[in-house]
């Protein structure tokens, strides 16, 4: 690089590594407003995130940013396409371009609607109020629309709303991928729910929180959650978040009578911290440093919870550590057993407790819902009703109120009604899709697993995902990890073989 | 106000808010640091903070605000010296001529290299290099003299650094005030070393730290500590912080193997947090928002926990409590061993676990080191043979290192020489005085401590100190408070009783 170029450069990053610093100021706000503040800190600390939320946006929509992206562009930096400069410049493009093209006041009024649905929410749902919240609906309805219309072009209005999480994914793509896992789960949840019930009883016995909490994280350190780096706490709705390179934290919340929520939700958080806490250091601080897509982090998270965690070779390793821990709340549970509870499958009304099966028809519906409302098919109004019908449909249970229906999830009472969702079920189809190369690229690795060994699947997937942090975009990354595109076939593949082997052979798929 | 007279003044409060919350930041990102943050965090941390420092630095000195205080001036605004509104341009006035007076690229260069400094002690002083330190005490010391130079007409160099945190106090006013107490403490610790040893060895049983935690948290709760409003965390050096009107949180360590140490501890930092807790909801936010000075600050924390947590009274009450809690390590000690062991005067080398008497002589041999540094009496090489002379001649004892001399205290590594101490000593005076003034107004006082009742004296402090924040000086409080100035006498005679009837008849003073 020339050295004029450089010093433009030098600049790009400065003004990036400031607004990342600023993120990382507003992740810790919101850590501490989730597991620590007491309630008397909560108007304050509003304030201080909207200040620290405008002073980054202030940054991110300097026309400054946009002057040297284009003097960089102009002088040729990047134009080698796999370059790691054109990467940073493509993602710094792609932010720039972003919140530039929503208009300040709108930003900043939405994210004060949001904030107070969010608080009326929290409030109403707790009584079942659905017409506490239902102005706020319309209104986020309303301005989710005209966020869309800020990105014109569109062939559906919530594709820009997808594309801001999930860069690359849109409607067309998504619907038929969905519509044929649907089918495919329709079917073997119809057949599932004539197989005999399995006994999970013994896992609401009294489990200790200081005893679940240690083997959680002996479990997270077993994965390769770096404890020097990141911590665990406890928070109401657990989540990963990052405040820089060096410190990536998870959280939990522990229930007493319940021995598995915590420990899975450990392996979850784990699983986005695995990945973050994996990028390349050269990418420390840049645009570059934190993971490309909702759904591909979601894949990590699904991998370590669900097709480690939820595997037999895991626990064959760890269920007589687990047992050790609870010797007399397991004592009359064999492996077997305990293996089968873990996974039992029972449509039900939660989506964060669902099992493996069920729960991406939970998110389906909730696709599904975003979409008609975008598009005007469904109001509102219809919308408690509309939630309830699809529920009977797809999962074949009703829920008695709209606390555990149209209320049950804080997204769309929190962030636009459109790219909440998809992320989800994306990212266990990928998870599927990673882990068979995984496998595929190293065979050891289930046996391993059996020896509660986890560093050559840590290692493939740092290798070949983590470090890459958002260097490609979901599609390049997916085609270059797996040598494939976006499909449901492996994921189809995973349920049927592991299904089959605890129900009896699942049907084949029409 | 006229209308355009209070668009002036809405807005020089909306700036100064934004400064309050930055700071509010701030001390979020420090507690964090000091509290939970994990050791790989610290890198972006310090970027972090140094961010937020500049932010809130940049709108301090704006020099809008320095127009709009002129204006607001001229328009009369303020003009009733006793109003609210001329307490808060008075504070908002020196703040700004404060922060303007010093360059940017000098409080910036100052920053870091305290920032290294510390660093650097933090990491020589358990192994007891002075050498290490050294060339940054030489540039703390010179840039210290250089910051004095930066507000002309001072009579010493160190009166410009004891008015930023003790605002009104001059060496002139101090050393007076502190010879006369060095003189008299000097006659009780030469009489006091000819009683009999106190017996103390109980106290270094072994008491778990969950029970410690839980009776300290009940203590905090009953002197008036509201723990939805605060919380309190474990760290190494304890200290309260405050992010704004309804969080203000207090930290402390823990040893196994000593029932008092953490104690005392929660009850200073619940002393600060009262204060700041009870500060008038009209100031909330504005730049009455904060304790008045250092020395007013110590007033409260030392008040709470000596005159109140290490008296007789108090554990009249609070003794059995605290043997319920720890039956058998309590089980041959009586109220009055207790107390006598709590209350032990013994010349020791450490300035934090020094008794009630001693502490003082600690505080002065340094306000005199750092005196001698300023005026260039004493260079930096002599300074750890300085620290062990008159700790000889203070106290009567000697480190075997420096690093329990000069290099014990974070101070002088961390912040400038001057005005780093003489807070401490201030604050035990006044303690006495408002203590003093509290009882005379409210008799019952003592008797209702001897019930384990906290609240009179708590009502009688909010009303007539906590509540006013920043709006009166020192000087000006204290004349309101106890109907004098600062004077010493108060403090003398409370000792002067107090260990009289722990140890004998004290000799009168000269």
């Amino acid at each position: 690089m020339k050295s004029q170029d450089q010093a433009k450069w030098d600049e790009l990053m400065a003004r990036w590594q400031e607004i990342y610093d600023l993120d990382g100021v507003s992740a810790l706000l919101n850590w501490d407003q989730s597991t620590y503040m007491p309630s008397g800190g909560g108007a304050v600390r509003a304030r201080q995130s909207a200040l620290i939320g405008r002073l980054a946006h202030e940054r991110r929509t300097d026309p400054a940013i946009g002057r040297l992206l284009d003097e960089l562009d102009a002088a040729g930096v990047g134009r080698e396409a796999e370059s790691v400069e054109a990467a940073m410049l493509r993602q710094l493009r792609r932010s720039y371009e972003h919140s530039t093209r929503i208009p300040a006041a709108f930003a900043a009024e939405f994210v004060e609607h949001l904030s107070n649905s969010y608080s009326v929410w929290a409030e109403a749902r707790p009584r079942n109020d659905f017409a506490a919240v239902r102005p706020y609906l319309h209104k986020t309805l309303a301005m989710s629309r005209q966020l869309a219309e800020f990105f014109p072009g569109h062939a559906h209005p919530a594709d820009p709303l997808i594309d801001e999480v999930d860069q690359g994914m849109t409607v067309a793509k998504i619907q038929p991928l969905f519509e044929a896992l649907r089918r495919a789960l329709a079917v073997w949840v119809a057949a599932l729910a004539q197989k005999p019930a399995v006994d999970s009883h013994f896992l609401q016995r009294h489990y200790p929180k200081a005893q679940q909490q240690a083997f959680g994280e002996q479990v997270a350190t077993a994965f390769g959650y770096d404890f020097t780096r990141g911590r665990q706490d406890e928070t109401h709705h657990p989540f990963m978040t990052k405040f820089g390179p060096g410190d990536a934290r998870i959280t939990t919340r522990f229930y007493e009578n319940d021995l598995v929520n915590a420990l899975f939700s450990t392996m979850h958080e784990t699983g986005h911290a695995l990945y973050e806490m994996g990028i390349d250091e050269a990418y420390a601080s840049s645009v570059l440093d934190t993971g490309t897509s909702a759904g591909v982090h979601e894949s990590q998270s699904r991998l370590w919870e669900n097709l480690v965690g939820r595997s037999r070779p895991f626990w064959e390793h760890s269920y007589p550590a687990l047992q050790a821990v609870f010797p007399e709340q397991l004592a009359d549970v064999d492996l077997d057993s305990f293996y089968r509870a873990i996974n039992r499958v029972q449509p039900s009304l939660i989506r964060v407790d669902a099992d493996e099966v069920t729960y991406n028809l939970h998110v389906i519906v909730r696709f599904g819902l975003e979409l008609d409302l975008l598009e005007g098919k469904l109001s509102v109004e219809e919308l408690p009703e509309a939630w309830h019908a699809r529920y009977q449909e797809n999962l074949g249970v009703h829920a008695s109120d709209d606390r555990d229906g149209v209320m049950q999830d804080v997204h769309w009472f929190s962030g636009p009604i459109g790219g909440s969702f998809q992320g989800y079920t994306l990212g266990n189809i990928m998870a599927s899709q990673f882990y068979a190369a995984a496998v595929a690229a190293q065979p050891q690795i289930e046996a391993e697993i059996a020896q509660g060994s986890f560093g050559t699947l840590h290692g493939w997937l740092r290798e070949n995902l983590y470090r890459h942090g958002a260097r490609y975009t979901p599609d390049e990354l997916l085609l270059r990890v797996t040598g494939s595109e976006l499909t449901i076939q492996p994921y189809l593949a995973y349920l049927q073989r592991k299904y089959s082997q605890l129900y009896g052979t699942l049907p084949a798929l029409p």
